[in-house]
């Protein structure tokens, strides 16, 4: 087994709480040693040991890689117009998500597949080694399951969400669809999902009612997926109560909160994933990430990418959003790309740098992660396998 | 003289009226041959004539490169923690611009060369061609001096701005630091100078009067500089007013204004530059954008890059923003940060793409304009000198 000894690493987030050194565990001037994708050691530069390969950074800030626990990527076509209306407060009928839906259901597997690549791609090239994606633009048996089959070529974290919303031909039974995505549907995706996610919403007519979403999430839970929940995107609603009670991993948006969601949430083990870039690209106002932190529950960061309400795939813009307008610290806007999604997706190897965990390395070019937010849209972050010789690129630090 | 044809440009912006095709002047389908750098055809792809060298950039939008006509590249020191300070409200005392003004003073001619040539590569590879570049963090003659010298190796657009604020050792003697800028300074800077500028903050201690001010423009225009001006961004002030009467080019920030403030700009030459990613990073009102297009008055967009108040260099998040903060549309955006922001500097061959324009080109990693805001913090754009043989990059489009 080939070793690699990384050095220059000004500061090296860990997310390890025996670094004793903040929530971050940050370690200065560190260096570590990976071997067969794994970090096999850790720790200040001057004591690092030797190694078969040796790549230094340039004084560069190295993360765990981004975990984008959220992210709805198996979709084609292109709502930039309807983007625009909806910012501009111009009528729009382009249809909405039943665009992304026909354009979906028409595009070939090849089709599919690059899109989802080109997108796996820009996400590594902003600093993301993780991925959550979820189905939901097909919402008939053979395209949620298509997209289930592909989203499974780029990550072991896929999420059946028929249950995305009900579509334009199945709207005159709502029930007989509810029946669809727990019988056939539910059938031919479970072999390809590791997850099961609902979008609770009273305050849509075309989304799930609490029940409605219990009905679903049970059927998932009987052919053993695990449970997130979309809950308390557009108004206040049963999602977050729902998700606590089913035990779910994480529940995601919380963008209108009860005092009691908070107090649910914080004695849970329910992750709240906040999705501050789906307030942005609509509007809305941003989640009470302050009072979720201060009571305690478990926060995670996420994308959201999605054609309709955030085609953003990018976890820096997240992060800088959390900072400025949910008021997370760095550290904790950071912590929560990272350990807190890892968290919200039952992944301990991932989102943090500890010796065992995956060597999945974010590289800044920016001396320490405070950089994330104080450089908004400047495109610093990016996901290097530096033992597989991937080229930092030439510019130099300040 | 070579030629080169361009194709495969879904949506070519032109900022040209005579296009009579919306605030953008879009070509759809278009394609344009380059001479010597400067733009010699556009039109439909169906109609492009030959040249003698071919490229298709494969259905990508194609943009006049971004004009960033408020910067302050030459620095040298970090302040990120200062950032993370204010973002926080946690207290900090690290002493705010005489942090960057003293490592600047210490910084070799190279040092800060290669500081600013990063900036500028960094700008590129988010689509600006052309940069106004400030003095303002050396605050003494040497340093001034120097920072012009090294900003005039990067663009004309250098902007003499010895009054940024009183630097500490001065702070018992305004008067004597105005005697100096406009005195000592301003000889020493004049040569390398195209325009002079000032902090007109009546909000700020450490920024000028308005009678301060008068004096430095006038100093300035008697050494034949042209005039731009700081104004307004602290609170309601005379900035704004006093631009408008010395006939200057442009008044940046325009944070605060009273109706007075917009019916001036918009009965007069002085283009009102809004620098929304300072508001972004201060946590500071949104400026009144709306307002000033609908009153007639010219708006442009850039980033204000500077290590205080808005460390970002990213001209795609400043419109993201300004659809999303400021209500622009998404054409009006676009239209400010190039063809706006090129009038701010008294330019008319650049942040336009007609026949004799320099052809200075930001491609979109996507099919139109509108996806800047629309896939907020996502690195889509790029400055590619297509006659050069730069590469586009691999990844496919929707
Ligand atoms: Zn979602
Ligand atoms: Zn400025």
């Amino acid at each position: 087994m080939t070793s690699t000894l990384i050095t220059g690493i000004s500061e090296l987030v860990t997310n390890d709480a025996e670094q004793d050194n903040g929530l971050l565990g940050i370690v200065e001037d560190a260096a570590i040693v990976v071997s067969d994708n794994a970090i096999e050691w850790i720790g200040l530069q001057s004591e690092a040991p030797a190694a078969d390969l040796h790549r230094d950074v340039g004084g560069r800030a190295v993360l765990p890689g981004f975990v984008d626990s959220h992210t709805h990527l198996v979709f084609a076509g292109d709502r930039s117009a309807e983007f625009s209306a909806r910012m501009t407060g111009e009528p729009y009928d382009g249809g909405g998500i039943a665009v992304s839906m026909a354009a979906t259901r028409g595009a070939s597997d090849d089709e599919l597949r690059s899109l989802v690549r080109r997108r796996v791609q820009e996400m590594r090239g902003q600093g993301t080694t993780s991925w959550e994606i979820k189905s939901g633009y097909g919402l008939d048996v053979d395209t949620e399951a298509r997209s289930l089959r592909i989203a499974r070529e780029f990550t072991s974290e896929t999420t059946f969400l028929g249950a995305h919303v009900v579509p334009p031909e199945a709207r005159k039974d709502r029930a007989a669809y509810v029946e669809l995505v727990t019988g056939p549907m539910l059938e031919a995706c479970a072999p390809h999902a590791k997850w099961i996610d609902v979008f609770c919403e009273p305050h849509s007519q075309y989304a799930f009612t609490e029940a409605e979403s219990r009905t679903v999430l049970d059927a998932g839970k009987a052919r053993a997926l695990e449970v997130r929940v979309h809950g308390n995107q557009l108004g206040h609603g049963p999602g977050v109560q729902l998700a606590v009670e089913l035990g779910a991993a994480s529940v995601d948006h919380c963008t209108f909160l009860t005092d009691g969601d908070v107090d649910a949430l914080a004695a849970s083990d329910t992750v709240a994933t906040l999705l501050p870039g789906v307030e942005f690209s609509t509007r809305m106002p941003y989640p009470r990430a302050r009072d979720l932190i201060d009571a305690g529950a478990t926060v995670a960061l996420a994308s959201d990418c999605n054609p309709g309400t955030c085609y953003s795939s990018s976890i820096p813009f997240v992060i800088a959003l959390a900072v400025r307008e949910l008021r997370m610290t760095p550290a904790e806007a950071v912590w929560a790309a990272t350990a807190g999604a890892a968290t919200s997706l039952r992944r301990n190897d991932i989102g943090v740098l500890t010796p065992g965990a995956r060597a999945d390395l974010a590289v800044l070019n920016a001396p320490s992660h405070l950089h994330l937010a104080y450089r908004p849209g400047v495109p610093i972050a990016a996901a290097v396998d530096l033992c597989a010789g991937e080229e930092l690129d030439e510019l130099h630090l300040e």
